[in-house]
């Protein structure tokens, strides 16, 4: 199965990950699809998922994920740092999904790794429907809010003075781009991000 | 003629733009389409096209330029720092356009401010052809290649030893974000990049 034509290429394909735990219950987070194609052409998908992390409990109970494909910034920020309410959900293939994304991949996975932070899974695909297909020019905006949404969920995790101080740098460079190029829906996303994350924060 | 569905969405649309000369040499540099939306939804379209380019010669002596929305990293790269070759185009009513773009938007200009540095036109569409529609995650190499394309094009004009500095670290930064996360695609702009314009700088 190519999933090249669902949106996931080669590298890593930042999508909403959207699990169900043992009693049925969504949750959806930002995280990245690892495809990596060998020498005779072969991809193979995989994912970390973070030790603490709803995701990885849902999947270690499932063993089933689905990747949702969207370049919505307000739904990466929000699934990032709240849980999304139940009218973002559909079902598909018995698995909740987002209604708008542009493509949904349902994957089962295998634990392949386990560090002390993390399992890394390899994925196989089960299901996909494309929902829809677009043209979007590139817009930096919305890159620099996914930039700052991972800076943010790395800020309270650092310890060191200096790193943060770097942080607070290249976030205020992110909100600049957003400031100069987003859209209103990327502007949107970085006002949560604010909101959410940034309150305490010295800038 | 609403571009959204052509790609062209509010904020900074990140394209090849395609012109010609007064003789019908064709030309291809990367430029921001900007779009603003009013508080009626009536959408207006703005470039600023810098003295000493290409680009501003052929709009001044044609008023007409292509917008074409392309996800290629590769050609992002080409364009801003090379010639692009013949093959690359073909001919949309009357303009030269890159044949591998997923839309092609041919404007008309009228320049409404000039500073010491730049030309700014506002655009007005004449003919959209889109070519392809697809389905496509976020990819943070993607962007960081234009980042880094954009970062090189601004290096040699800056004086400043510490805001250079600054670049070289913003530079290894996208570097390392194209290495983790970028596809072969983004991994070759990214070697052209470090070959055509950084050869001279000490990383």
């Amino acid at each position: 199965m190519d999933l090249k034509k669902a949106g996931i290429g080669e590298g890593i394909s930042e999508v909403i990950v959207t699990t169900k735990s043992a009693s049925g219950k969504p949750n959806a987070a930002p995280i990245g699809i690892i495809t990596e194609i060998n020498e005779e052409g072969e991809r193979k998908h995989f994912v970390k998922l973070y030790k603490g992390s709803q995701t990885l409990a849902n999947v270690l109970a499932t063993t089933t994920l689905a990747a949702n494909v969207t370049n919505d910034a307000v739904v990466f920020v929000k699934a990032a740092f709240e849980n999304l309410s139940e009218d973002y959900f559909t079902v598909f293939v018995d698995m909740p999904v987002l209604t708008k994304a542009n493509a949904w991949i349902v994957f089962t996975s295998v634990a392949v790794e386990e560090s002390r932070d993390y399992f890394r899974f390899q994925l196989t695909p089960q299901a996909v429907e494309i929902r829809r297909k677009e043209v979007k020019a590139i817009n930096r905006g919305l890159n620099a809010v996914i930039e700052a949404a991972i800076l943010a969920t790395r800020y309270y995790l650092t310890e060191d003075e200096q790193e943060k101080e770097e942080m607070k740098r290249l976030m205020e460079r992110y909100a600049d781009i957003v400031k100069k190029c987003g859209g209103r829906r990327e502007k949107e996303a970085m006002s949560i991000l604010h909101e959410k994350f940034f309150k305490g924060v010295d800038f």
